[in-house]
């Protein structure tokens, strides 16, 4: 069995499943020996750059949905790896930010995930930038095609906003 | 909160993973329907288009641990949806291939699946042509840093091969 072109011919979304998985047996040989998984990883990595944030916002960045971001911050607060603060912007919401251990956490991963990014950075056969540019392309028209759907389609839970 | 350049900034690798989020939510709203999740659906797509394969080949088409494909298959046969056969090719192991049942299912999924394709490229900014040859020079990057990982590591299973 070819490894080649002929085995890639299904779509680009198939594409994306299998970029998905490689990188994820990548990040899960480079990260066996830390202690938070890829996709914790990229958690703790948002809200290290861009915290404190409410849920909301830390969903959006990790285009997650809202549910499942809240899961990760359950587990997070019960490792003590994450703080709430009330949202200086809005006094009914709150904020969220790592502690000192959840840095800590992020710290000591953030060393093996870097070799894994400079391993894969040092394999490419083009220019960074250019995958990256791709890569934004494709997530915008993702987004662009999913409000088509939470357009087109009616809602059945519309209440409670 | 800005969904523009400055919020994706951190790398490469957390690109493959907002990215990887978003088609998830994509298909999630576009297969919500039909009887195929979109992961499932990869799955047996890999299968309609090259089987019969041998579980191991099913794998690597997949870029997925052999384990988490035998799970995959689990499922499938107990929908009825994939038979085996005596591999032609290697007496001692077997290939799957889709059965009528799964066929179906498959087709069923199909259309809904590329509508979503279909608007995810309409949306795109750039050729569908130069985004796959991003994800597939990605892909190469990560199957070339992963090949350097198993090189580089004593490995604790080596026996039964």
């Amino acid at each position: 069995m070819s490894d080649g072109g002929a085995d890639r011919d299904i779509s680009l979304l198939f594409d994306v499943f299998v970029l998905h998985q490689r990188v994820r047996s990548l990040l899960a040989r480079a990260l066996s020996g830390t202690e938070l998984r890829a996709d914790e990883y990229a958690v703790y990595s948002v809200l290290f750059e861009r915290g404190p944030l409410t849920p909301t916002q830390l969903a959006a960045s990790l285009a997650m949905p809202v549910t499942t971001t809240l899961d990760y911050l359950r587990v997070m607060t019960r490792r003590g790896h994450v703080q709430r603060a009330r949202n200086p912007a809005d006094g009914r919401s709150y904020t969220v930010s790592l502690t000192a251990d959840g840095l800590t956490a992020h710290q000591r991963t953030n060393a093996e995930w870097n070799v894994a990014v400079r391993q894969l950075e040092d394999a490419l056969s083009m220019p960074v930038s250019q995958v990256r540019a791709a890569l934004q392309a494709l997530d915008d028209a993702a987004g662009a095609a999913l409000a088509r759907f939470a357009d087109s389609e009616p809602t059945a839970v519309t209440s409670g906003r």
